[in-house]
């Protein structure tokens, strides 16, 4: 079962025990759960369109490790032309769910983990390389979903692990067992983590020598005794709950969801621990997830602006300007900024190189020139398709007031565009428009992309370092003819 | 009663005979429907300030027309002091609100209507000047809020209001008694009527000669016969119904609302009709609307910037980094972006000069200028909120998770920042930059922003012929010493 | 002679015997070198303009110490009417010359002296408001252009004055006589300086205890011995001494210049010394010189931008694409990023107030909001300008091609617009774009914009402390509901 | 031959006879020539790179047309590979130069020839491809440099060709020869041309039936009789001439230039013609020049952004402040948006893919999104560099100053910033920074990026029709659940 059908995936999924809690309340059915359930099919989409021909170049691969064909978000990268397909295969993934499918999170874990393990083994001989090996080969074999979990609640900001008043604002390992170890501690911001099968746990930062009980990392199934999954709130999230809701939430179909993972002293067994008490690696393991994911960025987000721009040329259409010389430039700007974050991610890939291990990373100074972009243009986009939507997408009445028998005949009349379009369609369109602006779809549109993979400062320190200015400089002294 | 407790205020709207509807029903009790009430409780807010010593100097005036002292919502503007206390009360109204208090659109008609019927009689002998008068004169006796109303629903804005499919997408007169006329249409996105006494309809735009019936002006109270008022969705709006909802609002006692109302065949009455066909002066109308309402964005959404900064500042403070450099430099930024805007609004007021009638009108380039900016900062300023406030903001769980026996305690662990603030006060200042950033109050803040009082383009054409190009040509000309 | 003509103005200044070195050469006849000319003849303009009805409103005013009829140039101003006439008069002079027509930066010292000479005295019960008077009386009366200094070389920008390698590099008493006092240092870009009759000296910067020496300010006649003036370079400088200059300058009139000034040990008598070691007063000096001057700058840069502005809207013209939507779009844009700048220099000067000397001051926050966009808006205004010129501004032949017998027929014909223009015509423009883009007024329309009056730094610092956060917190506590 | 020296170069330069003017002379030695001699040396660059070993693999490659060894720069790309290297050639280049280095338009121009004459010579069986292949392997052979020339003077720029006024307008035949062609006409800042052996001339836009004799594509020697070449005037370009001029100038060995080429009746023999009345490929040429030339920005202008980056960070420690945390910001700034240029070089490039005649041509829609950045980042850039620099920049004395007996230890003392760095260097890095700015690079980095390979409204024209907005709807509709 190397590929699994998205009706496969979704009966994996009910038979987990998880522990999932919202509004108050224990979740019971987690996979039918109205406000849940948008984020399963995005994820779901990952492995129906895994077995469409069409997609097949883009969806799979073969392993690296075994030979068979896998789903491509369970690869680990053995070449540039890996990186650029992962990339395409992110932006068509956000053309066809226009919200964040979450599964890529534990592909650009699975990455870092890959030759993190391999260069951590050199050097103290562990073994953790071999074993992070057979856990992939357990997840492509079986086509899971895993969760890359690596944001701690970090309390203070302003202190490190080992001064915050409570120790466990990053997790930690609390207990040594011959076996394994026993972890405490939270995982914020868990993008998907309701729909994955198992959670790939990785340090939140570089660690320092007395941080050692922090620098753990490990995988365990999602349903492991001690762990308890409360799900975020999110804009719009109970609209989901209304009757009959349909047109008024945008995207009826597909969704993101986040969560605050808290790990209640489960246990770890030692072949599952991939990091133990090797802090300088924490680092290193950081920095490069960090890099895949931010490369990531230049993909997902690139497809969900696609529909946003799709929708906002519509409207125009609807609206019955889509010639006005304002609106084609709008237009014409949205493409722009979010050809140029393709650009950056397509960049980042082709210009990727083998680490030890063998596998492929990105260029690290690019990856986060292309996050930065990510946490600026999506919100231009945005305010873009604002404009060309007009007001209504904020003021228009409900779904039920349009069917409604006695003001339904009002919205019909008053709110119709050009003649062609039905009032329905074009409510709909501003409802998508809504979706991705202030609605669910936001939460994974704006502020997923300044905060995912790092917030925009976390990028800058990172190009300062990547950088080169002492080469620049060089290179200034000897065009302005200086000597020392 | 020239000046109207909020209590009182309340007590006057709950004798009005409204017709709303909302989510496909009929809202009986308007004033304590949950997700209207906040809304209503902004409005209050103008009454109740003006009680108050500490802001008499802004809150209130004397009439120019009784010489009684009067809200300053309800004045007619005699000089530029007038117009730059208009400004500074908006912004003081928006800090206390962070919402959009609705009162401003009557005022801004108000003084549109005072010149225009003026400039209307001189040329035609008609009588709107003093028929404008009287219900100014009752207005202010009575303290009313009136809403203004101007956009009509306008179909395919490809064509003028004669060619569309339907002729009511545009407001006009269907039929002419001895006594009035009976009207037919709609006005989208009406701020605030739901919170308001009286409606004061103007034209949607500059008519021509064949466009007779659609140049028409007058007020009538909103529980006239055959005005259905249909009450928009917002972003997070039924998040208001939830239990002891309360934390996760953000801003649980303020908001703004806005809505579709319809005109089904309304009786006028002679004396409240301010323009009946004299199409060339349906421009001047919206032209003067428009501008004191562009100069309007200069004051309110200043002041809810105001809180905005104020809630990314404490934010900081609460996760511990309000001294680091990249954070300070982000609310300098917002501070610089919301002074600018206040910078518009207040030298479009200082430049206003007097109309032929008396009033004073703003400088009308400068106030396009200030709104062109407000359809553009405040979509940063949020940006950098966001930035600010971390993803959290997003992904926290509910107030019922942390109220929650079994889960509370998590939440409360984990989403700890500073020792010295509580979990819960950490999680209310996300959630009120979450209701400014995605939620009800982003409707006002973001969109209505960029709408609201005409969308950019409409600026730009006033930017355009406003700004005297041919005496910038003439500068150059001089300079570049070309002789002709 | 309260009032200048033009003519008397440049007759007073070759009766001026300044020591001024330019290209490794003393500049014996200042008044008519070709580099220096156009500066000069850009503050004549101040004079002309003062004698024309047409601008006596703007140009002139009411001694508020003489009661005299003398040039706003040299006013203390005396109300909030007085600083928004300041900003309307800047903006007429930056239409008329193009350039930096240097006379503020007297005019804004003045009434930066003005009151904080009075605070002093206040406090210290010394006398230097009164002989601050006493000199204005005599630059009022023989309405004398005045340059106010203030930047010092610094060195070492990372260490206070004291700790310099070399005790100069901040201006200094060097010497204290019975009657006056010695000083040695320098003052870098000094606009204006050789068409000044004298200079007023300010301290840097806010000075420390331990900075006696250097907490002092006084005025000297700019051909005071030990006063040595060396021109700085400007882009372009040497176009000016080319056979014939004229079109390839696009500004042959006007001009702006800055020198560095070295004050080798220079006596200043006691009756012109306005402070001297009373080192807390240092910094109110500078804060609001840097106040006014900050405003300044939405005066005179948005009368440059108003002829930049009719260049590129004529340039449009002469390649026959007037009506193109894009081109009619930037021109917007540039009008609407002007008026911004002309807003906040309005803002500043109407919410001005008085100081406790009696004078009025600019809301400080506000001018530094200014001056924050100045750094900005117009380097994107001259990026439009380009934008529409097209690259002919950087590739068009000299003027001496376009005369010449052989290859000027060429360039006739080919450089050729639409029918209606020469081609000499479309050159000039192209040059005046050029020269505001890149040329010797660029200068003063791109670095000054940046630099004057502070860098954008300083400005910063200055919103971050007048932008009252505190307050702003506490509007977020009360919406939020936070209680502690 | 394959490859020349940098003195071969140089010395092949001598031999041509061409026809120079410059300010209303002819040049009689133009290799020597102080204004030109700094471009020639930017050009001689490319070949002295192509000799050292370091450099071999980006600056030679193998020729698909012979087999050999040839300069990077006259090759036909055959592969994504060869496409990528040539904009990290042209970025090596930039950093060398700070400059414009000219042969690109050559090579740029060469990929368009080889693929259209490809697809022309198949629908019209010429044999334009078979001649361009000669032309090349001359080229190759020979190491030349050849000038593409594209762009027509256009005159009224709301006219087509036919319809001017001078027919002569846009380049054309005016004499058909069994032999060949007599063409007339001009093209505009012609980029190294001066520096170059053969001009390749190009249609500059698509054509209609109508424009047949505009429809003309050919190669000819620089110095061809009828050519004549009137040198453009840069910002500072006479700084060159002044004596010792070596600080002053910033970048005193390289440089850019740009000319208008007049074609006075020149002949065209057959076999270099490679277009001729086939009015339907001008459209496909021009295209394709200048998505290959829109792709050649994406390396060379980064380059040059590199030295001023380095040049900014220099001035930053010269001043004393290198570790202030604005400086520092604005230095990674400057570097992101330098890096998202080079993304979009790289990315356009990797995304390529071959024509119908083998060669590769890159990705048009990401190219052009390429040198929109172009026409933006840079001017950024340029902002920031400015901002680290201070006024200085733009206010310090001379060289000739800074030697003078007199006043030189007054320059040498006062302009001093860190103690470790002479005034000398601390004034050469403002120097090169002004040279970036304002000076003769600024024509190449600033206004040829605006303008260069198509003015910005082309860009988005071909962003309009390249990005595939159809396509986008339809995702929208899917998502949205709309039925038609």
């Amino acid at each position: 079962m190397a590929l699994m059908t998205g009706e496969q995936y979704e009966e994996s999924l009910r038979k987990l025990n998880l522990q999932v809690y919202m509004f108050g309340e224990k979740v019971e059915n987690v996979v039918d759960n109205p406000i849940l359930r948008p984020s399963m099919n995005s994820v779901k989409m990952t492995y129906e369109l895994a077995q469409q021909p069409e997609y097949e170049d883009l969806m799979t691969t073969t392993s690296a490790i075994t030979g068979n064909k896998i789903n491509r978000f369970n690869t680990i990268h053995m070449s540039t032309e890996d990186l650029v397909k992962k990339v395409k295969m992110q932006r068509l993934l956000g053309q066809k769910t226009a919200s964040c499918f979450q599964r890529c999170v534990g592909m650009d874990a699975f990455n870092a983990e890959y030759s993190t393990t391999y260069e951590t083994d050199k050097k103290y001989g562990t073994e953790y390389h071999k074993r992070f090996k057979e856990f992939m080969r357990f997840v492509e074999e079986n086509d899971y979903t895993v969760d890359g979990a690596m944001t701690d609640p970090k309390g203070d900001r302003g202190l490190p692990p080992s001064k915050q008043a409570d120790p466990d604002l990053y997790l930690r390992v609390v207990e040594r067992r011959e076996d394994g170890v026993v972890v405490r501690g939270a995982k914020c911001h868990q993008t998907g983590m309701t729909n994955s099968h198992e959670v790939l746990v990785m340090p939140t930062q570089a660690m320092k020598p007395e941080d050692k009980d922090y620098a753990i990392s490990f995988a365990v199934p999602t349903d492991t005794e001690g762990i308890i999954i409360i799900v975020g709130r999110q804009s719009c999230d109970t609209r989901k709950l209304e009757e009959n809701a349909d047109m008024d939430l945008g995207n009826r179909e597909f969704g993101g969801m986040e969560a605050l993972v808290v790990f209640d002293d489960v246990f770890v067994p030692n072949e599952r621990i991939f990091l133990n008490g090797e802090t300088e690696f924490a680092g290193m393991l950081v920095e490069r997830f960090a890099g895949y994911h931010r490369q990531s960025y230049g993909g997902c987000k690139v497809g969900v602006g696609d529909v946003l721009i799709g929708a906002a040329a519509l409207i125009a259409e609807y609206n019955g300007v889509p010639r006005v010389s304002h609106i084609k430039d709008k237009l014409i700007e949205m493409t722009h900024l979010n050809e140029t974050l393709y650009s950056c991610g397509i960049a980042c890939s082709s210009e990727g190189y083998p680490t030890e291990s063998g596998n492929y990373i990105i260029d690290l100074l690019l990856a986060n020139v292309c996050k930065q972009n990510v946490t600026r243009f999506p919100y231009e986009i945005v305010r873009l398709a604002e404009d060309i939507a007009g007001g209504l997408m904020v003021t228009a009445p409900s779904e039920q007031d349009l069917r409604d028998e006695k003001v339904g005949k009002y919205v019909e009349k008053y709110l119709k565009g050009v003649k062609s379009v039905s009032t329905e369609n074009r409510l709909r369109i501003l409802r998508l428009i809504e979706n991705l602006s202030l609605g669910t779809a936001a939460v994974g549109y704006r502020t997923e992309s300044m905060h995912g993979a790092g917030s925009p400062q976390a990028q800058r320190i990172m190009i300062s370092r990547q950088g080169n200015l002492e080469h620049k400089k060089e290179l200034a002294k000897t065009i302005a003819n200086i000597k020392e």
